[in-house]
């Protein structure tokens, strides 16, 4: 092989390279997704299902998104950093906590949050967990701190067997000794205050212990080379030996059963962030096959591309009402656990599956970030993954309709006969 | 090869066989479909959005078709026979000829027209194929007649590509001759009342013209060997200077474009076949895991069944959902051709997928009509295809997304550069 | 409801219906399967890998089966009945039996059966099956006795759970008792010579008997309504105090392992029949295509059907190269269990997939028999589920490539924390 | 919202993260990719097929990516920078420009050269494409220059359909004036010579011309925001009035055939490295679910994931024979473009399947560069797309299967009467 002349004797780069051609001049024939493509997947009217309140936050919401976050949003994406320059508006708009103030509360309805949620994560997947990280941590200690905060549930030891707790809380004089390890912790690096879970060494139970930020003992970090969300920072959290006072344990979180109640919340609105980035990916397609050419027709005109179009479409309509179901059902305090999985499991294969498609619809600018698919791509997989891979999510289901859970190996013997 | 004795010196089959032993000797440890498992795939209370007179109907519905269908359908589906002796009983329920009387009428909504077909359905999709073809039938020339009856529209030549029809109808003194060949006819083997398609020759739009069961030159045969829908009597339909008085020529149909509102309704009506296919499926499947064991368990406890149960349950929800919403875009005047082509193949895409998963759960006896989901897999085939294929109504609605149609292959000339 | 006239005040049908036409006469555009179309699947030129007497033998049995079955079987396939008169030259053929000298011997190879058996099933899996059943026998017991012969092990209890065999032999004086039942046996209700595996009661192990046709205490029955391979005369058996003589006991058979060797054989040609039906259904499909006009073109000029043949014909190349791999694994007896199970279910899994767009392509006449794709279809559904199925078989492979058997169901307990 | 306390008042990040933790600290239960999973994905012994030449060179390829490459790739992937360092290295295996000298020729053959590509995709599909690049440069002009070089080919305006090239050669005094634009070009940044294809306004032919690193007139910038193969710096390159000597142009590219050509062969190339990627991702899969315990146990002994792991090895299995046996049909001179398209469309397709199961697996984990399966399942992204679609290369098998091309959409006409 022979190699490039300027690294023949050398084996070092030299030479700055030229900055990237702006994307709208290398590719004039299709809009990038800076100037976002209008919404036009509610093929079903799905919007005559919402009530004024609802359709006007979900306008306010879209609107922000399409002008102050799409712009940038390929940029930090790459960078794997969040833009902090949006965080007073997107505070501003009022939407995160969710429904904090409990079940039936005078907060948003769920419905409401769920709206919001997908409109985000149309434009965005990062902002959209950015928020839900956010809210779940709220959701957990309510807004008794003026704070940023979250909750920091998965270990590295364990992710599906969330009960199987190995930090532990040794009781002290006026509070708690924390030791463990926790990972994937949303939002860690910069919150101001963490929801540790740890295993209670008295009473063997789990409990949520407050940590703030600088406590002596706290080590936060980010994790790196992600390849979806890639603009939340997740981190892995070091706690040795730090001390929690007595005040700072959750009441409310007193068992592992607390735990499960957040999390089903959370899985509802994590099954609307799907919803959303398919919504998006569908926009972008349909605006990226009507402008692009090839064979002298628009991509738009064959009958390949058409049938893509009609299952993505097909699936949006699907998903949007199992999801507004599924909030209904929650409102109505007659949603499961199954019910919560069944929805977060089969609106995330429908939504990869979605997203699956698009991505070939643009063909190689199908791969850039700058045309919004092949982020939307990426940012599904993690989705597809937390609060419950599919296949626990499944298995959830699976107990609550046979009524026997099948969650664990079987019995590691070896000796069957097959 | 060894022979065996018998066929030793000749190749005649002989003695008699022994009648087959009744399933639930042959199979004890589950119970066969002629004690139909109870309705259990409501999961997110669809029911809840009904009125109480939609929930009565449907009950009575469901009823009817456990205790007096489920018991003998095996039989007359293996016959490929039609079980006339619940036809009374079938009409006696009130609900055939839908909402013939128009759109709004005080007729059966068409909410509650598709939920009966899908509680006919989940027991029976002949059943249910053979009172869409009567009703629809009835939809197109109003009950003006006292008797049966059924359009005939596919020809041996055309199957997607409806609007090319070749059947002739000529002018003369006081009628029309009518000249052709028809294809698939749902009941045109015993109907009284024949209505024909054909292109008038003066104006070469499509009209329909009514055809007496007994008129010279006309030939309706049964069409033998169908994988599906077994029970349904499908005809071939000869059509040789077959009279017809101009009062028998409909008024109403006098283009295509009428004939593509019939479709329209009965498309929907059609996407509520494999929701209540799906329903039966399942039904089936969780008992039957729940009641056989293997390797010590009932199947239900096993992993992979679990999944596919979860994933079965939740195409249900959706397509239920689905089913649902379109019926409303109905009810409102909103519904466009594109909205029922996406319902009826989005849902049979899905319905395909379940029953396969269900076929698969039952293992041997999934290949058993006895057992219910091996008839519901098959029948679940030509529903797939009529009215109009998968890719057909993709199609259909590809144009409307995009605004162009693609129906056509492209120029046939094979100087493609690539 | 209106009823048919012939209805009003009886529910008899009275009548007799005419024939069928003849589907060359109802349907003119597209030539029926009873003439077979041409073999092209062959697209990478596989048969150069065969040796001349290889594929001399495949001309053979493709010209027999093509001239002398093709014909008839949609016929018998639909009555669900063997064509005894085409059994003299099935036998003549000399391929039946297949390797029955054990492994390396002068007899067929393994390819050059796998080979013959796929040409079979490409017409015909009944064919296929029924010639399995029978070489199975042969396999497990040898030319001893001048008959046709089948081996009898699965029962109603048991499917997948192959090792938990509830029939017993109890030794008596000069013999043993023979107590229990056998479900799904092939051939069993014509065979002259029964290979029944039984647990001997007093080693526990499991063994194979010999019972002959009109043994007292025996009973076969034919399992009625089967929607695949309704050629295969599949019997039930009640087996109640039959004696069979001490000569009768296979010596080679004495422990489950040996019957686990058969199984892997048998494994190996159950691979290849989906290969053999995929084949057909390419060959039907790519005729029918050329033939059949709408819009104004073949169908094979459409894109979303050029993009099914092609996934169709990658499959089938794919799918022979993987048998044949597995027979060459077999000759250098270096085949293990996992291999032939990896072998059945991913052949199936993909033959599944490639008959299911074979059904699609050919729209309403898919569903008829007489176009063979529809039989096909159907026949596939029980090879899919025999001889393992295919969830048995992934997870074979999966405790061989894992070293953790996953057979059984978790503890059952309902008291998981998730 | 209450924000974080450092961006109250302020939107501006101040304090330095700390580095990420090494990720074998962060999580201990499974070994990253860093130390590279053993090869595990050869059950069927394939490597039995190759010479003793083939094999050497397979283990000294695998040796070279295992120990050099795999310790830096998810640093430089996440950088989309490309590693100079590892040039020479890469250099030295002599696999480079693969056969360049032409069909059958004492090159490397196109097994061998098909290998050492997946061994190399196997680790980093982006130094397989990068190599890929460099070869199909070589392959068009032959090593007549000490450089390393690359041909430009696609253009902003025309993916998938090669033959619209719209950049211009115009004839002057002693040589061609070249005006265009390309895009996608591998390796476009740094090549000290690029083959650019124009029209040649002349003759309206495509031709190729050698246009050097610093002509004027030629800018070549990096395409950034890549979510594959981010280490292959693909450019844009524009050409405005760049000047290029008569004997700098390609006489052996005087048509859009000879281009073909190259692309067939190139498509053999691409078509392994999905294989390649397909093997990298069970390996680490396998190495992965027997580390991490969950419930208890290893994942590997949960069914749901040993089903994984067996349809992912059974197409590893497949993939490999299907492009053996491409290879062998290559070197015979049997090879058409509808072979190479099928291998090419299959591969991808299965890989997609497979890489996107081994991403499910990994969990969280496999959204991490760090633990390999992230990385592979972005990078096969566009390796499904380029060398010509999934779609695209579907329709080129299909033109040679149906004899109809069906490349362009039809019409464009809207007045479709469905």
């Amino acid at each position: 092989m022979i190699l490039p002349s300027k690294f023949q004797g050398e084996t070092e780069k030299s030479d700055k390279p030229s900055p990237p051609l702006d994307v709208s001049v290398a590719f004039p024939q299709a809009t990038p997704a800076t100037v976002f493509p209008p919404s036009v997947s509610d093929y079903y009217r799905f919007d005559d299902l919402l009530s004024p309140e609802e359709k006007t936050l979900r306008m306010k919401v879209r609107e922000f998104m399409e002008k102050e976050v799409a712009p940038i949003m390929a940029e930090y994406w790459e960078k794997a950093e969040f833009p902090f320059q949006i965080l007073q508006k997107l505070a501003d708009l009022g939407i995160a906590g969710f429904n904090t103030e409990g079940y039936g509360s005078p907060g948003l309805s769920i419905t409401t949050s769920a709206i919001a949620n997908a409109e985000i994560a149309r434009v965005d997947a990062s902002c959209s967990t950015f928020l839900l990280v956010h809210s779940v941590g709220m959701l957990t200690i309510g807004e008794i701190y003026e704070t940023t905060f979250l909750s920091a549930l998965t270990e590295p030891e364990y992710g599906s067997d969330a009960s199987a707790v190995n930090t532990t809380a040794r009781k002290v004089e006026g509070g708690w000794i924390i030791d463990g390890q926790k990972r994937w912790i949303g939002n860690s690096t910069f919150a101001d205050v963490l929801v540790i879970f740890a295993r209670n060494t008295t009473t063997n139970q789990i409990n949520g212990y407050i940590v703030k930020k600088n406590s002596p003992g706290l080590k936060a970090t980010k994790i790196a080379n992600k390849i979806g969300v890639r603009i939340v920072q997740n981190g892995d959290i070091l706690l040795k030996n730090v001390f929690v006072p007595d005040e700072d344990r959750l009441p409310g979180l007193n068992s592992f059963l607390d735990t499960n109640k957040v999390l089903a919340v959370s899985r509802v609105m994590v099954a609307w962030q799907p919803i959303g980035i398919s919504m998006g990916v569908y926009d972008m397609c349909l605006r990226y096959l009507k402008e692009r050419k090839q064979f002298g027709a628009p991509l738009a005109a064959f009958q390949l591309n058409q049938q893509k179009l009609s299952l993505m479409l097909g699936n949006i309509q699907a998903m949007t009402l199992v999801g507004w179901r599924l909030c209904k059902l929650y409102d109505k305090g007659k949603m499961t656990p199954g019910h919560a999985s069944l929805g977060k499991s089969w609106i995330t294969l429908r939504a990869r599956e979605t997203v699956a498609l698009g991505r070939e619809l643009l063909g190689g600018n199908g791969i850039l970030a700058d045309f919004h698919v092949a982020k939307a791509f990426c940012d599904m997989e993690p989705i597809y993954t937390y609060e419950g891979t599919y296949d626990i999510n499944s298995l959830v289901t699976g107990r609550e309709i046979t009524g026997f859970a099948s969650f664990k190996a079987p019995g590691m013997s070896k000796q069957s006969r097959l």
